[in-house]
Parts: structure tokens; sequence; C-alpha cells
């Protein structure tokens, strides 16, 4: 059978409420019960399980990969939060803000470990080559965090480079789920291989409509403040583009407002705004997420199942690129 | 062939020295072979080999799980000097003092999964025992450090406790070490287990041996400070042992010093170790720490294999007992 967005999405939330986290040291476990109570679009498991129905109609056996990798993903946030100095994470207070920075510290190592105690109890026979794609991605996702840290201090930083940070950032753990989950539903090295590809062309797509949302989306669907990245000078592709190509003038004008500290919000989002009006950055960065879309799905286009399997697949990604939060 | 410790210390140091972290993000990486370039006594990763060779002459399968077993070790080391805020790891400047501290928790993090990349290079066959133990026993040093932050703020610490926290903290990896060599070594599970009981017996002895040495030890051997857990009011076994078992005078006392904001640090010294004289702390603990150890070489009496081979473990267990730093 081919199970909808809805099954799954309902398996994965009963499964992450299924989780005992009622252990002692309540200090550390609490930490990691509330982060992952907060919700989120649960996008990692239901893309693992949904990788693992192509091939299979049996697909429990990837719950606890996919529980794994929401785990994982929550990690990451919870530490990137606590580098970031962020405040706020889905509407709630960060760990760190909630509790201190220690227990962000701990809780985040004890979610990667607890993440590893749930993928370990994948089938023998496919351990080692799912334990291979997970741990390589972990270690990819930490690059991609160092070097979006590193490119903070940066007013330099290429298209090409900015790229590849997203690419390690997030596309390499939206492209594991699809892999691991084809390898449970006992996928072809080529197929596997295949989603994996179509993992990375959405996480990329995925992530650029994020930058471009929080400019050019509609505040009522939106739910954050649009132009939050503007102001906490985040270096979304839209900044680093238009660093890039920008001219001299308006390059200045721009790390002015990046510089400054005291500053009117309205007045620092209309003023950078209008520089990427100017340098039509939005349909620039419609057409890149396009590109990136279109060959995600000629990856999935070679994968060899009937097309009536990857529908469900092909309608949540469509979804989440026509999304407008 | 049984290898004697200076075979097996060097096998670890050229495999540490031969370890690649010459990767990018650099700002990743340096600091992870920075705190491993620091040396320490390498202990776990020893007491690995050792395991495997009481019941096999070749040892160097016991390489990837060695390696991962340090660089677990260094992980805790690094996040835990975060945590406590600790500005000296083996004479030489912490990570988050040299860099900071986002550069200590994505480092460590990356340690983290860098241990997992190596400990899952065992062999297929033993790959699902040997991870539940690593797991199991990574959680468990979470737990530990915890609850040690957690005892921070309490004066009513039974010595139950501060055991079961030492015990998580320090004993369950030493523990683990042996047992994952035993495993790669092809050991019976009743012998694993007895090794995995021997680990945590000298474990314990070992951290209270820690305790004591910070009182009792000799200057001129100890090559630190003697005093400095009393100055930093650390809750070690002593500290904790004179709160419970001394007089409401003397109580007060250890509470004043534990509170002061200004003091005389051989002033402080001296008034804490007057109390712990009082009550015969030095004996005390030297008791329980023979009771640990003796309860580990019964556990070793039991492995099942021939007495000559396990003379190398012995000679090497009785000097870390006897040390004076």
């Amino acid at each position: 059978m081919t199970y909808t967005f809805a099954d799954l999405e309902n398996k994965i939330n009963m499964a992450i409420n299924e989780l005992d986290y009622e252990k002692e040291p309540n200090s550390l476990f609490q930490p990691i019960s509330y982060i992952l109570s907060l919700g989120g679009k649960r996008l990692r498991p239901i893309l693992a399980y949904m990788s693992t129905n192509l091939f299979d109609d049996d697909v429990d056996k990837t719950a606890s990969p996919a529980i794994a990798l929401e785990i994982f993903h929550n990690f990451s946030l919870l530490h990137d939060d606590l580098m970031d100095k962020a405040s706020i994470r889905r509407g709630h207070p960060t760990v760190h803000k909630k509790w201190n920075a220690n227990t962000a510290v701990l809780s985040g190592d004890a979610m990667l470990i607890d993440a590893y105690k749930h993928i370990v109890k994948v089938p023998a026979n496919v351990l080692p080559e799912v334990l291979e794609v997970f741990t390589t991605t972990a270690m990819e996702v930490c690059k991609g965090q160092q070097y979006d840290m590193d490119f903070e201090k940066r007013l330099d930083v290429k298209e090409s480079e900015y790229i590849e940070m997203i690419r390690l950032k997030t596309a390499v753990l939206i492209a594991a789920s699809m892999k691991i989950g084809a390898i449970l539903g006992g996928a072809s090295k080529k197929d596997a291989g295949k989603l994996y590809e179509f993992g990375i062309n959405i996480g990329l797509a995925f992530q650029l409509k994020d930058d471009l949302l929080d400019v050019y989306g509609d505040q009522d669907n939106f739910g954050k403040q649009i132009g939050g990245d503007i102001l906490s000078n985040k270096k979304t592709f839209l900044l680093i583009k238009a660093l890039e190509i920008t001219n001299k003038e308006n390059n200045a004008i721009l790390q002015k407002w990046i510089t400054a500290q005291d500053f009117d919000s309205g007045a620092k989002i209309n003023a950078v705004k209008k520089i990427y009006d100017e340098l039509n950055l939005e349909s620039l960065t419609y057409k890149l997420i396009k590109k990136y879309y279109l060959a995600g799905l000629n990856c999935l286009l070679e994968v060899n199942v009937t097309e009536d399997r990857k529908e469900e697949l092909l309608t949540y990604t469509n979804n989440l690129m026509n999304r407008e939060k």
C-alpha cells in the first residue's frame, strides 16, 4: 500500500510522543522532551518513510531511523540556536534561554547519542551501510554550521560557497533521510543514489525558498516577521548575491546597514529590499529554486519504480516548494 | 604474544598522530587536533588493547575502537571544560579559552561523531554488540556529568549518590573500554562481563584516588597545586563525606568556606584539611579505594585465561593505583 502524507505524519508524531524521557536526571532529559514537543514539519522522517514506501509496502521497518533523523535534526537546532544566540524556536523559548547554556550543551550531546541509539536498531544486514550514511552526514552538518559561522565574519562570500554551505548544513540531511529510507526499502544502489541526489536538489531549493520568503513572503501567511533575516544581518542567498553583484555605491549602503548599531527596523528593511528589487533578486532566486527543483525531479524520474508509487512523494515535495511559510 | 604497556602506548600515540584533521573547515578540525595532541594517559585505549590481548595475540583489530574511545573521552573533556569554565587542561589552555565557546560546542560535536566514525569500523559480526555498549556508555557519561553539575548546587549529597555519579562519569567508560576490547578478542559473554565489572571497580578506585591526591598528595610529585579542589569547592568524595558525617559546628565552618568570596588560599586549604584530618578522611578514603580495587581484582581472577596473560594488565592497574599524580 501507499501511505499518505497524513498517515506518515501521524506515525512519526505518535512515535515521538511515545519516546520516554521521564528519566533521571530530569535536568538532562526534560529539555530533550521539550524541544521534540515543539513540533515542526517532521520533514526528514516523513521523507524517509516515503522513500521506503517507494519500494516496499511495509514502512514500519523505517520507524527507528525516522526517529533518529528527527532527533538528530533537533539536536542540531538545539546547538545551533545556542551558537547563534537565538531566543525563539517555533514560537517558544530556545533551550539555552529556558534553561541555560550548559543545559543546551549537555542535553544536545545526549540527543546526538540518542539519535545513534535509534539508528542502530535497523536490521543487521543494512546496519553498516546506514551507519556510514548517517555518520558522514552528521559530520557534514557540523561542517555546514561551521561555514555558516565563518561566513558571518566575511563580506566576500561567493554564491558557490553559499550553495556549498547550505548543501552541507541543510540538504545532506534531507538527502540522507531519503537514502536511508530507500536502503530500508530494499532499493538498488542506483535508486538509493538517485533519491539522495533528489534530496540534495530539493534541499537546496527548500533553503533558497526560506531565504526568499523572509523578504518576499506574504506577512499574513508567513507567521514570522517579514525581514527578520535582514534585521539580523543573516547571510542569506539574497544578501550574499547582492554583495557580490551590486555596484560600489549600493555595496557601501548595504555595508552601512549591516554594521549600523542603532537603526529604525522599517527603514533598514526597506533600504535593503530596495537594493534587492533593483537587482531583480526575487526572480533570480526563483529561477535558481526552479533549476534545483527540476534537477531533483529529473533524478526522481530515473528511480526505477512505477509512477503511481511516486505520486505521494511528488505531491509532498511540490507542496513544500509552493509553501508560503 | 603479550604486548607490554609501552608497546600499546606507542601504538595508540602513533595512531593518534596519523589521524588526519588537516581538513576544511580548519576552524572546526584544528581544535580537535589540538586537544588530542595534549597527551594524557591514553588509559582507555590501552585498557581496550590489553583486554583484547588477554584472549588474542592479534590486537590490531582493536585499533579502531581504541581510537574511538580516546576521541570520545577527549570530546567529553572538551565539553565538560566548557561547562565547568575550566581554563587549563594538561597544562594548556582549554579549547573554549584558546578559541571560544562556539568552537568548543561544535568541535566537540564533531568529535563525538568522529568517535562513531571509528567505532563502526569493527567487524560486522560484533558491530551491534559493540555499538550497544558504546552508545549506552556514552549516554551514561552524559548522565554522570549532569549529576556532577546538579550536585554543585547541593550541600546534602550522600556518599551513595556520589559513588553513582563517578560510576557514570568515569567508571563506565573505563569498563566499556575493557568490555569492547574483550569482545574484539573473542571473549565469552561471561568473561567480557567480568572485565566490565573489573573496569567499574578500578574506575571508582581511580577517581577516589584522584580526589585523595588533591589533598594528601605530595606537592613535588603531584604536578598540580595541592588543594585545587578545595579552592574551587569541587564536590569531591572528601568534601561530600565531610559534609555528611561532621558535626554541626564543622559543617558550618565548611559551608562558610564554600560560600566565602574573598579568602586567603592557604587559610582555606588549611581549615578544610583540618576538618578532613579530624574525620580521618585520608584513611577512610584509602579503605574505600582498597575495597573497590580488591573487588576489581576478584573479578579479574574469575576471567578464564591463564594467569601469565593477565600479568601486564595487573601491573598496569597496580601502577595506576599507586601513582602519585
